[in-house]
């Protein structure tokens, strides 16, 4: 039995056509049913359906053989301990700064909400600005407009989330796609298997181009 | 102006009618209309809405003046920084380990997956267990199934959530319930509006008993 880890959301919706063309078709709907473990068309593989934060670890400790997780989750959770064998593509996004549209431009010391703590403490030294870090959970787009900080580092898609909020985007730190975890147990384990799965999903994606 | 941070789901709803008895309706309802910010029937009090986890930062940091958060948030945040001046006996609920139904009782060197870390390192310690812990962000009921984890410490509010993953609550660490929080300069800086929402919160709690 191979089980892959993927999260709610966005990344289940892409993800969903590309496991279909590895004859990976969910039997039941996570929107629907509640369940957490959804057997699919193949006997042999089963999707757990977690948190996003969540699929690296679950891919780590062998809970899931292999994980669905955007860059960015990746880098934050440190995933030195898993294998990456394949940029998917899917629900690519940018991890940019952002501000109020009249604040002034990010520069000097700094106060910034988010839930990328390393990734932000990062970028911010590289760049020789001192930041304050403020970890948020969710609804980073909020904080700067309660002054709780001066901007904010979050994904951007269509922009909508931060022009409902006053916010404009500033820098890029990096473009996001989703990437293809692999447990280095299993990859030894059942190498055959995920093996045959790691071909199909290049070829889906060579055939996307 | 007063700033109160709420979370979203049962603290918000349970905490409506304590807030309408000091006054305080909010004229937006954030299931509907996607604010985060929420005007009040009362000029001088605003809501924000955030994610449980976020609320002792908000009101840390003075984003919020005030805030109201489970017990079991505060105490795995570290809220040394603020009042905790009532408790308003809302959203009441369990911390408990839970396993499953046919596994053995939760002894010797376990897995324990959880979101609350410090508060089970703590527990666990307590009983000279060694404990192994995984941290989550969501969904632990998930984690004994997929053999992630040997046990889970999780809230318990009516046991559904465990029953419907063959899980059963095993030890009570802790009764918890939604408490009241200030921010330490606007209790000095805000006192007279302050003040006279705790003496309406408390005389609403009286009355209830
Ligand atoms: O530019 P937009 O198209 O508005 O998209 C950006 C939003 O998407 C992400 O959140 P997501 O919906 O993935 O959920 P999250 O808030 O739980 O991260 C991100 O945190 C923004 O809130
Ligand atoms: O015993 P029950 O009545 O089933 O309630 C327990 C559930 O409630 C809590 O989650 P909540 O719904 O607060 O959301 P969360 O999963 O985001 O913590 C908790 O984490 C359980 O999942």
């Amino acid at each position: 039995m191979l089980t892959i880890a993927v999260s709610k959301g966005r990344i289940y919706e892409d993800a969903l056509p590309l496991l279909a063309e590895a004859g990976i078709t969910p039997i039941d709907d996570p929107l629907t049913c509640r369940k957490l473990i959804l057997r699919t068309t193949r006997d042999d593989v089963q999707l757990v359906i977690i948190r996003a934060t969540d699929v690296p670890t679950f891919v780590e400790y062998g809970a899931a053989d292999m994980g669905i997780a955007g860059k960015d989750i990746l880098l934050e959770h440190g995933a030195e301990s898993l294998y990456e064998p394949l940029d998917l593509n899917i629900a690519c996004c940018r991890l940019m700064t952002a501000a109020h549209k009249d604040a002034p431009p990010i520069a000097g010391r700094v106060r910034v909400a988010t839930k990328y703590v390393k990734i932000t403490q990062r970028y911010f030294a590289g760049l020789g600005i001192q930041a304050e870090i403020i970890k948020l959970y969710g609804s980073m787009e909020l904080a700067p407009l309660v002054g709780l900080s001066d901007c904010i580092v979050d994904l951007v898609d269509t922009g909508n989330t931060l022009k409902a909020n006053d916010l404009e985007p500033r820098d890029l730190i990096m473009n996001i796609s989703s990437r293809l975890v692999v447990n280095k147990a299993a990859m030894k384990m059942k190498h055959q298997a995920i093996q045959t799965l790691l071909d199909q999903f290049e070829k889906t994606l060579a055939k996307r181009g």
